[in-house]
């Protein structure tokens, strides 16, 4: 089964926006045994998109389009592809309704430019999009599969998620496909990769292991190929287990899910809460633990104290210790993830403070210095990292070794109880 | 001039590592006049490296690839190019002392597979890569030119500076294109496009306006290409000035910064500082704010205010009002932003709570409820919207349009001072 992407938008030519759905797009086919052949990045217009749909056809059996489905005068693909296919554009009445709904929820005329909204092509099954206005299409023709969604990130993966995908792995001819990820933090790729030499070496031609790194983070993904489903499980499992056993100390999960997922879950279990104190990370670890549902049962609250005198105010800093050590020091952050933790009445808190740059380094605290301390039941630990120079770069380092080094002392002090 | 990308690399296809490659290329090339036309993106085949060169010799004039060029079995694209221009291997004296000396320098005896970085096709002129060990090459077959650069991204980011962009700059018979960019924000695509109807159907041919919308903005892009730059960019420039006056209250620049740029930059200006209280959008607005370098200068600091005791505790939302109006209010959201503003010490203050999903709504108030409160030096606005149910959705708008509003008052209190 040979698949292909075709990308329609101007913006991605010029340079304007980066191109995260063909990842996205591609690791989600991959995941079900799909890989792509090629990913053809075109401009909204009509010859182009027609040029690479007669190309594509020739190479491919399933044709994966995003782009151009909006209401407005340089959204063509609807009209190319009525042309492209000898079909015509017909409105829909279930989309109709849902857009007209959209607008009504808002309590918003609706344009007239969104009655377009609901044509689709006559010959297209309609793939119903929840996360949007514009709807999905899924059309065979010649014996090839076209898929066409928005390109608007959040719909594209909703229309993937709901309706492709599930296609696509009903259509037949493939052979099974068995993953198993294990999330790891707290140790760099080469690392891992000498502690689990060994392992490695043992798997069959049939299993393969990648390391997918990011920061503070490398998830390692077994894939297995095969015919007998079950028997690949097995196998895959007991690599895994050997795998988590060499990993004990950074061993995250193995379900797929997120490091704050997973804290978030633990936490919960033995019935603990968090509150956090941040300064260089200015609110982005409480933002990753309420991006998840049902974090207000663990997540009371925090204080991003980006200046000295919040610090002092908020949560009880005392001043000598900034004018002593400094606000980027090991005693503001354990005084930070202690003061915390008092004021808003949690049992667990993390701290962290550092020098994110491009500016504020010094010889001896240069940028990407960061302190991160955990405070526990009974515990409270602190930790020294030298991350590199690029702001954004370091406030993400910074967090996910934070969250990891939470989860590290929940399971310390929890674990075994 | 029609340029195309090759984008070598089965990492991409499978969904590893996200392109950025092409993105830079994109509007590096664009700045100076040259706009893609396609970029497609090929595995690490020799078959598929071939069939993507002869079809986009059909189609431009100039192609730019990446990737392939490493010492390692699943580099094949020098080989391939040989074959593709009837040339030959070659080693080239310099390129293989470069090596030689990178190894040196760190003290590593070089492996043999790394002779094969010196070798260049015989047709081609080295671009020589001060970055790296795989040399670049430069190519002229049958009125088209090649450039070949590795994929590593700060590779071929040099060999682009120094060798590639220089040469299409020299290269004559090129149309000038020019880009202006518009941001607004709080009016969806479909009115702006009511409101600048007028505008719109008035643009000459070679003027073209895209929508580019994202969560509660909506970035504007006029185009125009032609010979006379000078000409071109009045005549944009005019239209813009248009665009902007039907805009007013939903403009934000025509810089190309974000909102939260602009905010801060505005901010400074007017040395004004800020505090945030969030609920819903759990941190996410302090993290736009100090995802930017300096925005210490003005952030004082933010409260998550997760749980209803901290929103008692840390900044003075009285019990009684979350009693009679609950944590989703009006009122909730005024004491918020008046609290965070008293005890953080700022001029302005935004305070932000709602019910982000997918659980915890109710008929009265379902989940997508949203409340924003904005405080100034003399004024406090609130603000009520109904978003969907996806969680992550929500906090993104939430926060995006609470920067709005808050953009909005700090332009009305203080831009005729």
């Amino acid at each position: 089964m040979q698949v292909e992407l075709i990308i329609i938008g101007d913006e991605l030519l010029i340079g304007q926006v980066v191109d995260t759905n063909s990842n996205w797009m591609c690791s989600h086919l991959n995941a079900i045994g799909i890989q792509v052949k090629q990913i053809s990045t075109i401009s909204d217009r009509e010859e182009d998109i027609t040029a690479a749909l007669t190309l594509a056809s020739t190479r491919a059996d399933i044709i994966l389009m995003t782009g151009g489905l909006g209401p407005t005068k340089d959204d063509v693909t609807k009209p190319t592809l009525a042309k492209y296919f000898n079909s015509e554009l017909i409105y829909d009445e279930g989309v109709l309704k849902h857009v007209e709904q959209i607008f009504a929820k808002y309590e918003k005329p609706m344009p007239s430019e969104n009655l377009k909204q609901a044509e689709v092509l006559k010959i297209a099954e309609v793939m119903f999009n929840k996360a949007g206005t514009a709807p999905g299409m899924w059309i065979k023709h010649n014996q090839i599969y076209f898929a066409v969604m928005p390109g608007v990130p959040s719909e594209m993966k909703y229309l993937m998620e709901h309706e492709v995908l599930p296609r696509l792995k009903n259509l037949n001819g493939r052979k099974k496909i068995i993953h198993k990820n294990i999330l790891t933090s707290g140790l760099g790729e080469s690392f891992l990769a000498e502690r689990i030499y060994d392992i490695e070496e043992r798997l069959p031609k049939y299993i393969k292991l990648a390391y997918l790194p990011s920061f503070a983070q490398v998830r390692l993904r077994l894939s297995a190929e095969g015919d007998n489903e079950d028997m690949l499980r097995k196998e895959v499992d007991g690599f895994a287990e050997e795998i988590k056993s060499s990993l004990i100390n950074f061993y995250v999960n193995d379900t797929q899910q997120t490091l704050e997922e997973t804290l978030l879950a633990e936490m919960e279990k033995y019935k603990l809460t968090l509150a956090t104190a941040e300064s260089c990370t200015g609110g982005y670890v409480s933002h990753l633990i309420t991006q998840i549902p049902g974090s207000s049962r663990v997540f009371l609250g925090g204080i991003v104290s980006y200046s000295n005198d919040v610090k002092v105010s908020s949560i009880d800093v005392r001043q000598k210790t900034l004018d002593d050590f400094g606000a980027v020091s090991e005693q503001t952050a354990i005084e930070m993830a202690l003061g915390v933790k008092r004021k808003i009445g949690s049992n667990y808190s993390v701290a962290i403070t550092g020098i994110a740059g491009p500016d504020g380094g010094s010889l001896e605290k240069p940028v990407g210095t960061v302190w991160v301390a955990i405070a526990g039941i009974n515990k409270t630990k602190s930790y020294n990292f030298l991350f590199g120079t690029r702001r954004n770069d370091n406030i993400i380092r910074a967090s996910n070794n934070a969250l990891n080094l939470l989860l590290r002392l929940v399971r310390e002090e929890n674990m075994h109880l």
